[in-house]
């Protein structure tokens, strides 16, 4: 078993990878080799009997992925992007990173032959949006309001399309917003939702820019990496038509966010959220649906967090 | 008021310039330039007090619209398009025409700063498909099972997030199947539908490829136009939070169509349809939805057929 992972660096990148060695197995077979791909080479993992390789590289050249492509991964987690507000600032890299790189790696695979290899794309739920229902099913269109989503929803389509050609066996987990994450904030719109419980929980200040009565759909780092596990070992004809739907994460509002906080962290946690409020912040995350029924990603076996207090005991847990 | 056309030498675009001229206004302005574009030389128009500049480029190179962009039109329709089943026959081509094109021709507007510019697109219900709900309605999600599809969904997107961004003005008419196309057969899918009224009106034999109880949405050429006219005319603010939208066709089977024929022109007309089962047709076709209600385009104006006889009628009119 051969995996190749774009955006390997990364938050989600490296606890996948960390994951992938803890299993020594996907899909039944055991892991020989890992390739790691990022815009920095990777950093070293220790993996006894596998073959890892970490490559720095700019994935959006196109014919930059081929020498990897030549060597027929069994399976590509393609997490390389660009996040939503950063996206957002920069319509042109956006696009190059979140949609390019996504058509030449399909494209590289259809010309290396790589149709029984299960490349699975990280999609997100800023790929909904407008005039949406009360609550949002695997039916219901993609009309983001943001570049990001656009970008992502475009992907989505390619690959789906690819893979009901045969040209590769496409998988896209639509990824709800992740919390907690560990770490800085970063450039994503969503960033702040995981600051307002991360920095307070370990003594620090942080800025909430949404009204308290904003609601998200969530789901934790390590039911995320779940679900990307799970998303390689399905069998491609269980799919269905089309081969993107929404992951099961949970609906919560800022001020549950924050009521979990109190109870766990105290007044004093609590008070080190600033609410200082982004227009700019509040007018790409308030236009994402927080309420939705998963069904097919149900059917198909992936589960997500019980409730918030799972979420910020399963971060304490991990980070501690 | 300038307008440019792409598919200009295509059987919309010359019906659309011919109505454009019969006119003489669009939004209330005297049409003074008409800049006509496609593949070939698009045919000469006669056009008293209107300056027409006909071109043969392919839009699909980057730079080479740049000349038309520059003189700044205040309306472009962008009808250039490869077919549905000459995109599914060939992905490389069907990328280029029918997504890079979009893409070249929304990057230009953006370069050129032709944020007023109303961008007309068509797109198709053949964006449409997977496990469809019995009516389909403007939420309903796009989850095309055609190559053709897939790139007028991205093609979508990507002119709903420039018009988001505010750097054009854009709207996209999916179109239902257009029937009766005058002329020859083409590559499309569903080029059968027109065949199998047109041939036998015309005492010659047609194919009908399709089953009998096969229905689809539809609209006459007459119809279209106008709609495209309309499209053309709304103000952007009235189009909401996205710039999509399916037009009001109505919804006939292929035995009303054959029985419309039968009444129209007798049973020897229909016995010059023969029934010849084509798997590749069916495919593609059967996985068009045929029942919509079209809320949007209906509160924006727009209009369909009465009913099938009307479009048949319309067909005679327009032809004899």
């Amino acid at each position: 078993m051969h995996i190749a992972i774009t955006g390997a660096a990364g938050f989600l990148g490296q606890r996948l990878v960390a994951r992938l060695l803890s299993r020594g197995t996907l899909a039944g077979q055991a892991i020989r080799r890992l390739t790691l791909i990022d815009m920095v080479e990777p950093p070293v993992v220790a993996a006894d009997g596998v073959e890892v390789t970490r490559l720095a590289m700019d994935i959006t050249e196109p014919g930059r992925l081929d020498p990897v492509l030549a060597t027929k991964p069994d399976v590509i987690y393609h997490l390389a992007a660009v996040v939503s507000a950063a996206a957002e600032a920069d319509l042109a890299l956006g696009m190059r990173v979140n949609f390019d790189a996504t058509r030449v790696l399909l494209e590289g695979c259809h010309a290396h032959g790589l149709a029984g290899t299960r490349l699975v794309m990280a999609s997100s739920v800023a790929a909904y949006g407008g005039e949406l229902p009360e609550v949002v099913d695997d039916m219901t269109a993609l009309q983001p309001q943001n570049s990001y989503g656009a970008q992502k929803a475009m992907s989505e389509l390619l690959i789906n399309d690819y893979s009901r050609r045969g040209l590769v066996d496409g998988r896209v987990l639509r990824l709800p917003t992740i919390i907690i994450r560990p770490g800085r904030p970063n450039a994503a719109a969503s960033s702040f939702a995981s600051s307002i419980l991360r920095e307070p929980l370990n003594g620090e200040a942080a800025v909430c820019p949404v009204p308290s009565d904003l609601s998200m759909f969530v789901m934790s780092p390590q039911k995320v990496v779940e679900a990307l596990i799970h998303g390689a070992e399905l069998a491609g004809d269980a799919l269905g038509s089309f081969r993107a739907f929404m992951l099961p994460g949970i609906t919560v509002s800022v001020a549950e966010m924050l009521e979990t906080l109190r109870q766990v962290a105290g007044d004093e946690a609590l008070a080190l959220v600033r609410h200082e409020p982004d227009p700019r912040i509040s007018a790409i995350v308030s236009a994402w649906p927080s309420r939705f029924t998963t069904r097919r990603a149900l059917e198909l076996g992936f589960r997500g967090d019980g409730d918030l207090r799972e979420i910020v005991d399963a971060y304490l847990k991990a980070e501690a």
